[in-house]
């Protein structure tokens, strides 16, 4: 090439290296080859075996059969265009909205203001005294306004903190393995270690600490500046659900190793089996039962509009609160999160809804009880049905459902189909997806993105989508993929 | 301290350093100082000299005096609550919704489905569409929706294309001084080089080439890697607007200099004098001038719902345009931005609503136009009576308005006043500033927050908040700053 011939200042490789090394799965090749199929059907295209996609790659409840909760957009609706209350009669007597929620707005925009203006930095005051006063409800501790910070979902917190938590390439945070690729996603962009630490299986998918350790112990040997401990609780994408002695051991072993917690607890009303138990409870407790010895265990814990019954992922709204920190790095940390200005104020009022719903008694409450235990009752059939399925296909183990959205079944699979998934470069378990996709328009993630114990294939799918159809369609390819490559 | 003593994992010498150096001004001191007295004020403290707090500090129109646009908020209100549309008499009839607010909130609803769903990481498609017409019929030559990334407000965009540009600590970015601290900002958590270029005072604050070639080889001599030029147009904080021969010169030098362009364009509907012109258009119009020459010049063109008219901050809504962009460096941007899900969907259809406003003959537009015209008028003329203020104070010197939201006005302070600033151990404009704030209530950024001229002080502030009485306090403060220290 001449001198003189342009060529572009930016390609493959002389980019910022550390986002080439990023893999985020989740949206990956096979979210775009599923994207492309649900063009081609809406365009009318119809030589491909199934007449529908079904993204069971994403936790996205609303794109599938999930309503949104009345009262919350009822209000929003309200915040959007506030003129609205003053046809208060109209609205109570021909829209269906309910005193409480016109209360609730105009409560929420005397605070607020109008949602089109800036927050303060770390959320609206008003917003974060009430995320406090759900945190002292739901643990039974204390809660201060001024260590919550309001998020774009929990993925813009989770980015806050491991930009505030790594100082340099050696430092190093325990991520669990599997895990949501965010984490990993992230310390490779910010060129941090990722010190994997692999979940039990065999104990549906708990933390055990024997293995935490091991993997801290020879981080630590390597010279890594090993600084906290990432916890997903209930798991993603493993649906675990961690019984109390899990965190104790956790917290127990974050103080004597020095480690911050990281604790995503965003699925933590998406709990089927035996009850949530937040981080910041278990800490309290271990501090008011050994005084002293816990009070510098720092504890960062995450929450999101996106998940649970709330479900409302395109809204970004999420919120973290920061335990035992230090008041000079939460002042960076505000520093930090002012650079972006603000999260969307309209979700930040949704977390507000989310943290302070109608109680009993109010006008909105039995609609909202009720669209709320029809969500969460639909989500633990579905999961009970595709469970029940996996357990009736050749080669497949899954655990029964905890929480979260998703299942996360090993395969057994032939080595005539691990050759030809290396024939066309790819995992075993990426090609079994990827033919599962080609197949059925049923889109799942391979184990390999969230990453497995060396020699086991997972995928992960979340059981959102609605009727049992697609369920079918995925036993019936299950038995053609094991037939061809056996 | 014993090594039993429990001590805290993180503190402000051991978090990352790159956060720690990070200066972000228009957020910090003085802003904090202000909220306190706000908060002072609503308890009904009486002992301050003011009674009532004017953040003149940040770009927030909606915090002040500015009014939502009805078609936007009225589009919003039903894409929050659909079921409204089901009662499309009591909507037109006792709401006073119009038909074609109906019609979009149909069409939004048709391609993005729920609000509260994911959208592709990118934004919606149709939404995307939207915009390349938009770009189109502004600019007169083709834009393509693949080129077209939804962000939370520009902010984002400008975080996502500084982490694809930076490749080490030794890339370099120009930016103008003085510019917006976001770029110096992101650069510091970034850990890569800041090449500052001074924007010329004298001629309205335009861009001069002999300045930016003169820190373009003073960094090349240096050893660093420029890869890029910041241009903030109309001016942040300067409210400069550039004429079409900077514009063609800045695209000149960037295609001899093999740099890429990133045009924050954000205040591009605030112009008072003269016409916007856009860097995509100038480039369009180069490469048909001179085929071959420039199609290989990379520009990176920013907007955002949260500045002209539309004022809606709190929605973080905005976007990026890439062009003559590598496409395997736009699928590295795709991948970096899934890591964050999406840009907030509702922010993302106020995007759509602004490059698709009510058009001429449409049910909406009336009211449109008049609310448009009447926020871009009183823009103005708050902006004159400001400059005509600044004209009478002793030793300000001021440019006269051209666009954006702010006026940076030169201040020449005495020796004396910089002496009691030193023994505060601050700088000259930041002294000022403070006594501002502590006199009057009014908050404003020193210069030395966005960058200035050796020697030179400035301040920046907006010309949002409504009446005069505000600006008849900062004479008086002026007038006695002056004399204490005289």
């Amino acid at each position: 090439m001449s001198s003189t011939t342009p060529r572009r200042r930016l390609n493959i490789n002389n980019i910022n290296p550390h986002i080439k090394a990023a893999k985020y799965a989740v949206r990956g090749e096979l979210a775009v080859k599923s994207e492309e199929y649900r063009s081609y059907l809406q365009g009318g295209l119809t030589d491909l075996p199934f007449d529908q996609v079904i993204s069971a790659n994403i936790g996205n409840p609303q794109q599938l059969d999930q309503k949104p909760i009345t009262f919350f957009r009822q209000v929003l609706s309200l915040l959007e265009n506030p003129t609205l209350l003053s046809h208060e009669d109209v609205l109570l007597n021909q829209l269906g909205y309910k005193p409480d929620v016109l209360e609730r707005a105009r409560r929420l925009l005397k605070s607020v203001g109008s949602v089109g203006a800036y927050s303060a930095s770390n959320g609206v005051p008003a917003i974060r005294q009430s995320i406090a006063k759900f945190l002292e409800e739901r643990d039974g501790f204390p809660a201060n306004k001024a260590d919550i910070y309001l998020s774009a979902g929990a993925s813009s917190g989770v980015n806050t903190l491991l930009h505030v938590l790594c100082a340099d390439e050696n430092s190093g945070i325990l991520v669990p393995i599997p895990q949501y690729p965010l984490y990993t996603a992230s310390l490779a962009v910010l060129n941090a270690k990722c010190v994997p630490y692999l979940l039990d299986e065999a104990r549906n998918w708990g933390t055990d600490l024997a293995t935490i350790k091991e993997a801290n112990e020879k981080a630590k040997a390597e010279g890594i500046d090993v600084r906290a401990i990432v916890i997903i609780n209930p798991g993603n994408p493993t649906g675990a659900s961690l019984p109390e002695e899990d965190i104790r051991a956790v917290i127990d072993y974050a103080q004597q190793e020095h480690l911050v917690i990281l604790a995503d607890e965003v699925y933590q009303t998406n709990v089927f089996v035996g009850e949530f138990i937040s981080f910041k409870r278990m800490l309290r407790q271990l501090q008011k039962e050994n005084p002293g010895k816990y009070d510098c265990v720092e504890l960062a814990s995450l929450h999101s509009v996106s998940k649970g019954m709330v479900g409302e992922c395109g809204h970004r709204g999420g919120y973290f609160e920061l335990v035992n920190f230090d008041p000079e790095v939460q002042a960076e940390i505000y520093k930090f999160v002012s650079i972006m200005l603000c999260a969307p104020v309209i979700g930040q009022c949704l977390v507000e809804l989310m943290v302070n719903p109608p109680k009993p008694g109010e006008p909105s409450h039995d609609l909202y009880r009720k669209e709320y235990d029809g969500i969460f009752n639909g989500l633990k059939e579905r999961a009970m049905a595709l469970h029940k399925a996996f357990e009736q296909m050749e080669g497949v183990e899954c655990g029964s459902p905890q929480g979260s959205m998703y299942l996360f079944p090993t395969i057994n699979l032939s080595p005539k189909a691990a050759e030809a998934a290396a024939q066309e470069g790819r995992t075993a378990d990426e090609f079994y997806c990827m033919c599962m996709l080609e197949a059925t328009g049923v889109c799942v993630v391979p184990g390999s993105g969230f990453g497995q114990k060396e020699g086991s294939l997972h995928f992960r799918t979340t059981f959102l989508a609605p009727g049992t159809e697609w369920v079918g369609s995925i036993i019936k390819f299950h038995q053609e993929f094991m037939g061809k490559y056996r």
